[in-house]
């Protein structure tokens, strides 16, 4: 069972129901609570009817925008489809939720409606980078839920991405990586050399793979990217910007004369092809962990495409049985014995 | 005057040599102290006498490798290209310094030969950054002097920024922004906050932008970027390696079949122009500022091409009077009338 906010996409619940009934088609053993406008989401639903038996319908009133803050959304958000989605979670009816909302408020609602695993410190943001690996893509956290964290939280962030990549890119003993800006031991800043010391150490369901750099977050050398939420979040954020400066200087270029149109029509599926290996609506799912429950939060702009990538995401999370294994290994008292048996 | 490391380049002197050949054709009024080991540099000088008339060998007999460490460089560096290449700076008889050799190397003899301009806490290095902006790049900085920065640093980096961009960049009273994970004002570490407040009510020649996030390094939100050395390092190294695998996957996409490499025949040209947007041989002109003299760190695999960018960018910065313009405005006494009176 999976809790899904039908509201708060930019591009309306219409994309968010078109996801939800593609996920539902591809895998007919998903089950869904769906939150928001009963008399707009009724509609868009009685359109699929075979996907539409497997969800249940919450009425929530209100919408969460962008703009609302997350304090505000803790205050004054009961009744919203988003603060309805995570109770859904809260009380036991489905393990994962998965929501386009506004972010903030959503890791707000998160931290405060589910709380944090026993053990956790610091909860953390997950995402997708494309890559050089096999899989075609590597973990990064955190990504933005916290802009600070010291030597003992990004140890934890490494079992919990470790754990999320075991289950996200099928890896069985993932490669974690510590982002500094060398590779040398003598490089960077004291909380660094502190975890590196504390990681060379550990073996929490993961390899350690020492540190690593700007250039190898898309690159082989490890599967999970481990750093601060502030570094985290500008390294997203500067990957994005390049790879969309990028597509836009292509696209310049390939307008700029007919036989630039020429080639360009004949690039046409090797375009699209490239556009799917860094396609930001297959990586949109960004994961929150460390937390009673997961919560993947899809891109605020995400189409049917994107919403049906991130719900198959929380599907796998939720199977694996992921959140249960994390569980285990960041609980206080087994800190001792960092053995990461499930 | 351009004092010019010959050595230390991963190319060997050769290519430094047909760079050094390449910008005093296009530039009649350049000379140069070019050093290194004369028994190699004469001979490649002998092809073209005609810039050879402008070039002064200073023979050095040792190379900075890239492996040596920075605080082995300072113990037992003199006697080294690169040693020669900051003594010309700081004995006066050249304004800028040109080196593709080890960057930590390079940075720790420049701090200690040159010395910080009165009133500099750490200097920093810049860099240029593709963009959407008319001049085609933005300036950002530090990406990786120093690893820290306070408020107070942050302030003094964009004026250097500022002072840079208006030479490189052509710009009259750049933009800066200063770097955060988000553009409200609630957002960011402690001490961007205080920068934010300080910035505010600067106007040491620029226009403050408020805070900027990575998406908007590449943007036309500002011309320069101010963040700490960690944080610009990795946001330039994640671009970079960004860079890389797109250009990858775009080869391995455009050789995997018969149509695909008649597109890329076709494409041959637009492909090469996207290059020549993104190269980072135009842009590896990382320079230091901060110091009692310039100096311009070109990328240790840069090529004729590469050298010859680094070498006019050097001559541009000596020519304006940018460290002169600098240094008054950073001077410790100025720092009450904030008014960027050359």
């Amino acid at each position: 069972m999976i809790s899904v906010d039908a509201m708060g996409s930019d591009k309306g619940p219409a994309a968010v129901v078109a996801g939800l009934v593609d996920s539902g088609r591809a895998d007919p053993d998903l089950s869904f609570i769906l939150h928001g406008d009963q008399a707009q989401l009724a509609p868009l639903l009685a359109k699929a009817a075979d996907v539409a038996q497997r969800v249940q319908i919450v009425h929530a009133e209100r919408v969460v925008t962008m703009n609302d803050k997350p304090a505000q959304v803790l205050r004054s958000g009961a009744g919203t489809s988003m603060w309805s989605t995570i109770e859904s979670v809260k009380q036991g009816q489905a393990k994962v939720a998965v929501s386009c909302g506004n972010t903030g408020a959503l890791m707000a609602l998160s931290m405060i409606r589910l709380r944090k695993l026993p053990g956790v410190n610091r909860p953390a943001i997950a995402c997708f980078w494309p890559s050089r690996n096999p899989s075609g893509f590597n973990v990064m956290l955190d990504v933005g839920a916290d802009i600070k964290a010291d030597a003992a939280d990004l140890v934890q962030y490494a079992t919990m991405g470790a754990a999320y990549a075991s289950v996200a890119l099928n890896l069985e003993n993932p490669r974690v990586g510590l982002l500094n800006v060398g590779t040398e031991e003598h490089k960077g800043r004291a909380e660094l050399k502190e975890a590196h010391e504390l990681l060379s150490q550990a073996t929490n369901g993961f390899a350690y793979a020492g540190f690593v750099e700007g250039s190898d977050i898309p690159g082989t050398a490890c599967d999970v990217i481990v750093t601060d939420g502030f570094t985290g979040n500008v390294a997203l954020k500067t990957g994005e910007g390049t790879a969309k400066l990028i597509s836009d200087f292509l696209r310049q270029e390939y307008s700029a004369s007919l036989t630039a149109k020429i080639a360009a029509g004949l690039s046409m599926r090797i375009l699209r092809r490239l556009q799917t290996r860094m396609d930001p609506r297959r990586v949109n799912g960004g994961v929150f962990l460390g937390l009673n429950g997961t919560v993947v939060k899809s891109h605020g702009s995400a189409d049917a495409t994107g919403v049906a990538a991130a719900i198959q995401l929380a599907a796998r999370l939720a199977r694996s049985g992921m959140n249960e294994r994390l569980a285990e290994r960041l609980a206080p008292s087994q800190s001792g014995e960092q053995d990461g048996a499930a």
